[in-house]
């Protein structure tokens, strides 16, 4: 008998047909003798359509009411399959995320979970309810109002519970089976993982994969939750997210990711002089754009160099019109834009004990003739910003390079 | 300057057109100096949306899921009006019941409302933010729960809020303009009524008029909250109910009244002994049917009676069966069902000091051939129990009688 933690995304509950389906695993797992607190997502499709009738109505609607229009899809979809599970017999009790006690902080639409009081749920648990919890959602810690926990916040609902209970397991019900070593859509052998470390799957996370939303994974790292992620559609054995051990500290490699969702701004003739490079990503920051890889030329002379950076294709513009500018003000040259490019990684905790993975995949790209603009690493990844039009070709490369649909 | 609460139903915030209309004139009022609370009601036709997808999953959805289900709509619909008036420029915030401090019993899909702390409503009123509430809800005092205050729930928030913020008037939007002397789809020279009684407006809501939520006349009455009712298309001058003046007892008959949803059941050759109608009612009301006009037959010899009454026509084959069961244990005779009957009231405060009211409305019906089958009085109302084909020339008959074109 084990204490399980289940999360359903928005496709596996996107219709009446679907929920059914999921009443029905929770029911089968439950006669196994396990107890079960189910989050759920908003039903596929609700929270786009609650967005595009407030768009409607403004074209900047303020967060506070943004957050109280959203949350009501998780409110739905946590009923509906609460009373399908009544309906089959089993007691269930749909909460919302103020009755599971989510306290977060008054930060509206990107909340994050400060503190659970799991009690009025584990009351539940211990007289035989199955639990369905409205995911994405809290209570800010002073405002007392409804918070929302960003988008793919439900995982992060998941996580958080399963921390609080000491589940045993938190398992991700989603549309894909699993973790590939790459995107399957690309990579036709691409293999699904038994298991990954959290710091790969936060990389892959990060690096453009959709699977988990980031911060699920911190708390489930955090917290020492094992994370599985799998299909509601086959209900297959799917990917570990676990605590790192030995095995994989011997795989160079886990997985390859890209992000098409870039691009690469340039400004030249920066005077190489100190607080000059603080100032523009001061300035940038400011304007909550995020920068992703940066590269600043070594100076010639030691008085000008080039400084580049990537963002995300939407902040483009405004980054671009930023930097304009700014180069005006520090006394800089022209500022150039190339929307035209994309990141390919590798990610893997093996790469910390063997040197050499960054040359070899340096050395893949090269002999297919893919030029790398920008290269950016961490203990555990390397990036390579490379023109868009080579994205899949990459991928395909370094998939064959480090053998990853090998086990 | 004054404190206005104004209540939306679900017609007036039933699309992005109504919203924006309904914004515009919050904006308006509160321009003309006033503070202003709205209570919305979920867009029209939302709640029997989610009670379809709630009906596909199971035959008796769980009444506590059902709340939370529910309780969604309004939730939507206020965020959307206080999003729309940001836009506007108009300070808003939209707040739930909870919020709005409203705790109510732990009756599930038909609580009542116990207390409201207006606190947080009063702080925002007075950093001159409108107030946009959810209507139709509030948290179970003991359970913690969500709870929905039934049909026309709505209604009853608005007043209740009224009351506790001690407003000068409670506005009630709908999509009819105002109170009328009888239904104006059955009388065509049927006329919008200025003012109109707490009692006599409980009495029409009672007797088939569906503008209010009978408990939110209560509330009013209670509280004295003078309510107008008006609409939200033409936003011309409606009803005003209020408590009785000297100006009311003045009309000897304020409204006709109709209401086919009636069925009558009889009961023949009942002992006539002390206990046994006792019996039948109380066996009745536990199982939950609403017996509406009773009438005990004088007997002849002082041994037997028939007694018959009324119910809703969606309860009379429940009432039929058990008094079937009912009357073998009772050892008495035939039950009898007629589906095919109406009810016709006359409603007036100054038919208390008027005798002969009744009798004018018996001679009316009687001139036209409409006989009466069962009649039920009460100090300020006259009802008839009649065939219902006859129904709209009762009605007609009854106001052209009582001269309520007239002013």
């Amino acid at each position: 008998m084990a204490l399980i933690v289940q999360k359903y995304g928005g496709t596996s509950v996107g219709s009446i047909e679907r929920i059914e389906i999921v009443a029905q695993h929770i029911k089968e797992t439950k006669e196994k003798g396990n107890k079960i607190v189910a989050i759920v997502s908003a039903m596929a499709g609700e929270t786009d359509k609650l967005i595009n009738l407030a768009k409607k109505l403004s074209k900047r609607p303020t967060e506070r009411e943004m957050d109280l229009l959203l949350s009501s899809g998780e409110r739905i979809s946590s009923a509906l399959v609460a009373i399908k599970l009544n309906e089959l017999g089993v007691k269930a009790v749909a909460m919302t995320g103020r009755q599971c006690g989510i306290v977060t902080d008054d930060v509206h639409t990107k909340a994050r979970i400060k503190t659970i009081n799991a009690k009025d749920i584990m009351e539940y648990i211990e007289d035989d309810y199955v639990v369905i919890v409205a995911g994405f959602q809290g209570i800010g810690e002073n405002s007392g109002d409804v918070t929302t926990l960003g988008r793919g916040g439900s995982d992060t609902t998941a996580v958080a519970i399963a921390a609080a209970l000491k589940a045993d397991v938190c398992e991700i019900y989603t549309d894909v089976d699993g973790i590939y070593t790459a995107d399957p859509r690309i990579v036709k052998n691409a293999r699904k993982l038994d298991k990954i470390s959290y710091s790969e799957m936060m990389e892959l996370a990060s690096l453009g994969a959709k699977v988990l939303q980031i911060r699920s994974v911190e708390f489930g790292m955090k917290y020492n939750v094992p994370i599985m992620v799998l299909s509601s559609f086959t209900f297959n054995k799917g990917t570990l997210v676990a605590k790192e051990d030995k095995d994989m500290e011997k795989i160079l490699v886990s997985g390859v990711a890209q992000d098409k969702n870039q691009a690469r701004l340039k400004i030249n003739n920066v005077k190489d002089e100190p607080g000059i490079a603080a100032k523009i990503f001061n300035t940038i920051a400011e304007n909550n754009i995020n920068v992703d890889v940066i590269v600043q030329n070594v100076s010639d002379d030691g008085r000008f160099t080039d400084i580049s950076f990537t963002v995300t294709k939407d902040e483009a513009d405004k980054a671009y019109d930023l930097l304009n500018r700014l180069s005006k003000e520090i006394d800089a040259g022209e500022v150039s834009i190339n929307r035209d490019v994309a990141k390919v990684s590798i990610v893997g905790v093996g790469m910390r004990s063997h040197p050499g993975v960054a040359a070899k995949m340096f050395d893949a790209l090269a002999k297919e003739g893919v030029n790398i603009r920008a290269i950016s690493t961490s203990e555990i990844k390397v990036s390579c910003i490379i023109d868009e039009k080579y994205t899949e070709l990459a991928v395909r490369t370094l998939h064959e390079a480090f053998e990853l649909d090998k086990e």
